[in-house]
C-alpha cells in the first residue's frame, strides 16, 4: 500500500510528531485492537475447518461495529474471489428487509452467528427472537459477545458454541477480532494474509517505517485544521470498497465526535463516503465549487484482474469519443481520477491525498483498515476526546426503554 | 406527506417570503421541472403497453442524474410491489462491476435504455460501445437524450427509437421526465400515480397549502444559517429509501455547490443520506455530541404492509429484554426513531424536521421528489447561485479528455 499526501509537509512538527507517538505507544498497551494483527487465530482456522460442509450460508444477526467490518470485506472481496459460502447481513428492524432476508435463506444450509458486544443490543435480540421463534435447535446458532454478558449465559444455557471478544475492543475497533474473522473464516476468506496486510501498517507505523511519518503528519493536520476542514471525504475509485466507505463512516464519525475531555466543548470530524466515476456525477461539483470545508482522501487500485477493453468502434455522429477506443476500462478509471485529482489540485486550497491498493486482495484490506484505525486514534488524541466511547447514543436508548416499558 | 419543523417560525419573515415566493413563481415559467407533474405521459403509457412482452430486464445505461432517479424510486417500490420487469443499472467503468452486471443478463429477454442528456457521456457512452460492440442488433436499444445531441443522431442512424428531454430540465432534476418515467413505466409502476403525488405538492406550494409556508420556512431557515449548520442529513427510517438519499445527495450537493452570482464566494451546502436504525450505530454519536453543525430531518413511513411482531418469547438472563415481546417490528422502529427524536430535540441546539410518508407507493414517493426539488430551488434562490448549472465538474473532463488524446 502507498499514501501520497498532497498537503505541506510541515517541518516544524518534530515535537507535535514526537508527543504525539509516545502518547499512541502508551495507549496500545492497554487499548486492545493494536495488537490484534499477531493474534493467535488457530482455534479460528479450526473452527472454520470442521465447520458442517453441508452450510452455504451464514447470516450475521449484527448491526454498527459488529456488522461492518465483516461486510466491508467480504463485498471487497466477493466480486473477485470464489468464496466457499455466502453470507447475508441481519442489522435493521426494517420490517420489509427482515421479511426479504428470511426469503433468500434456506434454513437447512444456513448457520446464524448472533454477534452483540453487550449481549443486550434490541436491533440484534429482536431479530433473534424472531429466528428462535421458527427454530429453536441451538446447532443452528453460533455467539460472539462480551464474557460475562448475559447473552453468554444465554448462550450456555442452550448449549450453543461462543466466542469472546479479547478486552478492551470497542465494536468500531473489532474487525480484526472474532467479530469479523469468524465470519470471513466461514467464507474461506484468507484471514491470516488479512492480519498480515494489517502488521505490516502496524510494524511499519511503530518501527520507524514510511507510515509512521505519513500517518503523523495526516493526523496533524486533521486536526489543526478541524474547524476550516470538518469534513473528510473518502472518494473510492472501485465499487468493491463502497462498504469500506461505510465501515469508515462509522469509525471516523463515532469516534471523533465527542465531548473534550478537558472543556467539554463538542467537537468532531464529519466523514463521507464517494464512489467513482459515480459521484463525479454527484457530489465533485460541491467539492470543486462549493464551500471550502472538505478534505478528499482518493483510493485507487493499482491493478485489475478484469481485463475489459473498449472496443475499437467508431460510431456514426459519435466520432468525438473514438478516443476512448481501446482504451482498457482500467486505464479510463484510472485516468478518470487522475483528472479530478490534478483539476482538484489546481484549486489549491482543497487538502488531497491519495492511497493506493496493489490489489483486491485480503492483504490490502487489512492494511486499508489498520492504516484507518491508527488514522482515527491519532486524530481523536489531537483532538482530546476519548475516541472509544459513544456515550451520546445512551440517551435515545434510555428513552427507547422507557417507552417500551410504558406500551 | 406531512412535515413538522422542529425550529422556530419566524414571524418576521414576511417580506423575506413574498419575495422567495414572487421569485420561484418567476423561475416557474422558464425552468422545466416544475411543470413535469402536469405533462401529458399518454405516449409513455402506450409505449410500455405496446413493449414486447417477452423481455423481463430493462438495463439503464446512464449516470448521475440519468440513472439516480429512476433507482430511487425503484427501489422504493420493488421490495412491496410485484413489478414486471426487473430494472438493471450501468452506471459506472469499474470492470468488475461492468463484468459482474454482465454475468446477471440474458440478452435475449433484455432491453438496453441509453440515457445521457447531452449524448457525449464517457461513461455511458464507452459501456454502450463495449455493448454494442457485443451485439448490434437496433432493436436491443431505445435511446433519451436531448433533442439535437450527436446521440440522437446516431440513434437515428441505426433506427433504434429516440425519447426527447423537454427543454430547460437538468440531470437531476430530470427524475419526472422520461429519463425516470420510460424505464419506471416499463415496470409497470404507475407513473400516473407518481406524478399524482408530485403535483399534489406542487399546488400546495403554489396555490397557497401548507407546503407554502413550511417549504419557505425551511428554506429561510437553511439559507440564514449555511455558515452555522453546513451540513444537511436526511435520516430515513426504512431501508427501501436507501437510494432516495443517494438522489438526494446528488440534488442538493450538485446544485447548491456553487459560485456565488455576484460575489463568485464559494457557497454550499452538505447532504448526508442515513437510514435508521442501522446509522444509530454509526453516525448518531456525532450527530448528538460532534461540532454543532448538522441539520437533520427524519423521514418516517406512517404504515407498513409487513405486519411482523417480535414474539412473546422469553430467554432466560435476557429477561430485561421481555419489554419488546409481543411490539411489532414496525412499532419499534417507530419508537426508535421517536427516542432519537426526543434525545436530540432535548440538546435545543440541533435543527431538526420530521417528513412521514403516508405508506410505499408511487404517490409518496412522487411527493417527497418533488418537495425536495422545491427545497433545492428556494434554498438556491436564497444562496444567490445559479441551481441548474455544474460548471466545477468540467475541469476533470478537459482534463480527462487531453489524457485520452495523448494515449
Amino acid at each position: 500500500m502507498n499514501n501520497r499526501l498532497y498537503f505541506k509537509d510541515n517541518k516544524r512538527l518534530y515535537e507535535d510528531k514526537k508527543r504525539l507517538f509516545s502518547k499512541i505507544e502508551k495507549e496500545r498497551t492497554h487499548i486492545g485492537y493494536y495488537n490484534l494483527p499477531k493474534q493467535n487465530i488457530n482455534y479460528i482456522l479450526d473452527f472454520a475447518d470442521s465447520f458442517d460442509k453441508s452450510i452455504d450460508t451464514i447470516v450475521v444477526l449484527g448491526i454498527g461495529g459488529s456488522s461492518l467490518g465483516a461486510k466491508a470485506i467480504y463485498e471487497f472481496l466477493k466480486p473477485m474471489e470464489e468464496l466457499k459460502r455466502k453470507l447475508i447481513f441481519f442489522e435493521t428492524t426494517d420490517p420489509i428487509n427482515i421479511s426479504n432476508t428470511l426469503k433468500e435463506i434456506d434454513i437447512s444450509k444456513t448457520h446464524f452467528l448472533v454477534i452483540s458486544k453487550s449481549g443486550g443490543t434490541v436491533e440484534t435480540i429482536s431479530i433473534f427472537k424472531y429466528l428462535y421463534a421458527l427454530n429453536q435447535n441451538s446447532n443452528l446458532y453460533t455467539f460472539i459477545t462480551d464474557r460475562g454478558s448475559n447473552l453468554e449465559k444465554f448462550a450456555k444455557e442452550i448449549e450453543s458454541k461462543v466466542f469472546y471478544l479479547p478486552d478492551n475492543i470497542g465494536g468500531r475497533f473489532s474487525v480484526l477480532s472474532v467479530v469479523g474473522l469468524i465470519p470471513l473464516a466461514l467464507c474461506d476468506i484468507d484471514i491470516k494474509l488479512l492480519l498480515k496486510g494489517a502488521d505490516e501498517i502496524s510494524n511499519s507505523f511503530f518501527n520507524d517505517g514510511k507510515f509512521k511519518d505519513i500517518l503523523l503528519n495526516k493526523a496533524i493536520f486533521y486536526a489543526k485544521n478541524q474547524n476550516r476542514y470538518n469534513i473528510n471525504c473518502l472518494f473510492a475509485y472501485s465499487q468493491t470498497l463502497q462498504y469500506f466507505t461505510e465501515w469508515y463512516v462509522q469509525l471516523w464519525g463515532e469516534s471523533l465526535g465527542k465531548k473534550q475531555r478537558h472543556s467539554s466543548f463538542n467537537v468532531g470530524l464529519t466523514p463521507i463516503g464517494l464512489i467513482g466515476p459515480k459521484d463525479q456525477h454527484s457530489f465533485l461539483q460541491l467539492i470543486m465549487e462549493g464551500t471550502r470545508d472538505k478534505s478528499i482522501t482518493f483510493i485507487k487500485l493499482e491493478k485489475f484482474e478484469h481485463q475489459l477493453n473498449i472496443p475499437n468502434l467508431s460510431l456514426k455522429h459519435l466520432e468525438s469519443l473514438d478516443i476512448l477506443n481501446g482504451v482498457s476500462f482500467h486505464q479510463l478509471l484510472t485516468m478518470q481520477s487522475d483528472s479530478i485529482i490534478e483539476a482538484l489540485t489546481n484549486e489549491q486550497d482543497i487538502p488531497l491525498d491519495e492511497i493506493l491498493l496493489p490489489c483486491v486482495d485480503a492483504k490490502s484490506i487489512g492494511a486499508l483498515i489498520y492504516y484507518y484505525e491508527l488514522l482515527t486514534s491519532l486524530v481523536g488524541e489531537l483532538l482530546d476526546i476519548d475516541t472509544y466511547n459513544q456515550p451520546g447514543v445512551e440517551a435515545g436508548k434510555i428513552i427507547l426503554k422507557k417507552k417500551l416499558e410504558n406500551l
